[in-house]
């Protein structure tokens, strides 16, 4: 019997109830597959947070960084300023273990709503990779005054504007500046990655930039895309504005085989890939470093307003689930858990009143296991 | 009779077939109304470019300075990198002309084909209100080598990263950055604008930004959006980080009356806007300096593959060229305009390939100009 140890962090609201259902389905798919899950838990989250003042030590990540996976429930609590926890535990813990690749699998389900016309589970199949530690999420940013600071001296010298004299900070008594940056090495990781996928799917990979206004950056960004598809000359390949991909996966989701995307606009598109897939109850994530410490969680928020009540739907965690004991090798377990999310919509018996149905999170979580274990 | 200078930049690709419906149907409301149009033509775009090394002069842009309104075709020409004519001519033009306002109505008209189920032209009528000259389109960026750049020290002092020892830099050969920043007096003056928009409709203003990641730029938004909602108590408001309005919109866009963003949230969830409302061909933007020179344009870019045919669907231009109208006054001829444009489309004969039909672009344009006459 192979033995995994898993951290779990259940999180902020409906966080507890949710990583209550996807443990039963692992533990579920261990009695079938032949492993057995020992359960780690941390407490961290906004009441930890509001106890103690800790929202993730370097002590508790570094010990952490000792395992392959940790299940993650949600983080947020409307107690606490929009961001504290957010990027004091999800964006902390993506940046320590160097998760570079946020994977969104943007699939309809049979059965599953969807809002738009037309499409089926034929049509929404594809992936989402998005960067995960550079671009606007490294934090860097701040306030001035009028010529308060050489940097921003520098910023407005350049400005656009200032071309033609005109000067928008003239009338200004203060300004909100924020930073972006990609390197070589982490842009070439991520798009390498979004390739090797395709190379074991339909062999397509989409780049989502806005090189034509945000041009330093993502010209970067665009010329380590170019350099990684020459490498790769049986996978083809095209270029979308963030603002035109939108358009696209309403209009014509099923162009996409694997999207690559840098980190803020991956944020954007993979929520609106959530809803296209039936909504944030069914859509799971996955933040990996291959070669260390990967992150798997529903990609929906800690919804404070259901906690407690048993009513939400686990699919997402569940869901999320799978992609983790894949990760860990148990690529069959996870298939089977993911088939088991679908006979279980098909079944069309016992689901949430997201779906329509008034079964509880509990509920969900059992027949999905029973149906693993075959009973 | 009233008389007016309309310069007109008819552009790249299918812009002057668009701008020549446009124009026809602003003379023909001119006719029933009592106005009469002196086009003034301007040549800038990628031939322009191409020919003289132009993309526009500051000259140019001091001449056409005089004017309240500009109508603009399409920008963009596959000759000519990515950004160069969009970036040196349209966001150049937004700038010098101070327009802050990039207003676009979402508004499903009746008998338009939506992507989204159940929702109908009662459900889809809003108006995105976008920032239109800072932000992240302020052209601020570069590239440096590790340490190369006093600028990019600080950048990783502060780096997130830096907190754990971490350096993202250090197998980095090279960095592309991007910088974004807003001011008081341009946070604040769009925001009213927003404001003063929702007192004369349903009285609700949405707010976007990403303040949970991006805290110094857009905390920074959301304390004058507070400050200017406090001088508004009729106004009812919300918060949506950008991730999450791109799924109300396509969910539940009944939701929303007026939403005010900033810059590049901004281009990108009035894209999405654009497809819900039907399409690119369908979709009108105006790039407002309410006491200045405006510009309006269809939000689509200019389709190179089109160009000539006579094929694509003007009503986005016309229905621009009725904002254009309405921004000179004529309230009355504006709506005609926008009416006309409902009754050919619910007439279901004369329209273009997207919308299902085989008439020409002309077609279209004569159709709309002749129900403005009653003929
Ligand atoms: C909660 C938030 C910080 C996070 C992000 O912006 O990455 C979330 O939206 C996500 O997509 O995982
Ligand atoms: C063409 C491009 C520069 C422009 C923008 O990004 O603003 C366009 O997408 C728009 O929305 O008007």
């Amino acid at each position: 019997m192979t033995q995994y140890k898993i951290p779990v962090l259940p999180g902020d609201g409906i966080g507890p109830e949710i990583i209550a259902e996807g443990r039963k389905v692992i533990d579920a798919a261990g009695e079938r597959f032949g492993f057995d899950v020992e359960w780690i838990e941390y407490p961290h989250g906004a009441d930890h947070y509001l106890e103690t003042g800790e929202l993730i030590s370097e002590e508790t990540l570094k010990e952490l960084s000792g395992y392959p996976v940790i299940y993650l429930g949600s983080i947020g609590d409307p107690r606490i300023a929009p961001g504290v926890l957010e990027k004091g535990i999800l964006l902390t813990a993506r940046f320590y273990f160097d998760e570079y690749v946020n994977l969104r699998p943007i699939k309809l389900l049979d059965g599953v709503w969807t809002p738009l016309k037309d499409k089926t589970s034929k049509d929404i199949d594809f992936v989402v990779v998005r960067e995960n530690t550079e671009d606007f999420y490294v934090g860097v940013g701040g306030r001035a005054k009028k010529g308060a600071s050489k940097d921003l001296l520098e910023v407005k010298r350049t400005l656009y504007s200032a071309k033609f004299g005109l000067d928008i900070e003239t009338d200004s008594e203060e300004i909100g500046y924020q930073i972006g940056l990609i390197s070589k090495e982490g842009t070439k990781r991520v798009i390498e990655y979004a390739f090797d996928l395709a190379e074991n799917r339909k062999k397509h990979v989409s780049s989502v930039d806005k090189a034509n206004v945000l041009s330093d950056i993502y010209g970067f960004w665009r010329e380590e895309f170019n350099a990684v598809s020459a490498k790769h000359p049986g996978v083809t390949t095209d270029f979308n504005f963030v603002d035109a991909i939108t358009m696209w996966f309403v209009k014509n989701p099923e162009w996409f085989d694997v999207v690559v995307t840098p980190n803020m606009f991956g944020d954007i598109i993979t929520d609106l890939g959530a809803m296209i897939q039936g909504g944030l109850g069914l859509a799971p994530g996955g933040n990996i470093n291959p070669k260390g410490t990967s992150m798997f969680e529903p990609i929906h928020g800690s919804a404070p307003k259901y906690k407690g009540q048993n009513k939400v739907n686990p699919i997402a965690t569940i869901w999320a689930g799978a992609m983790l004991i894949e990760q860990l090798g148990e690529k069959e377990a996870a298939d089977t858990i993911v088939n088991a999310i679908q006979k279980n919509i098909l079944d069309d018996k016992v689901k949430t009143y997201d779906m329509g149905g008034k079964s509880t999170t509990s509920d969900v979580g059992d027949d999905i296991a029973r149906i693993i274990k075959g009973e």
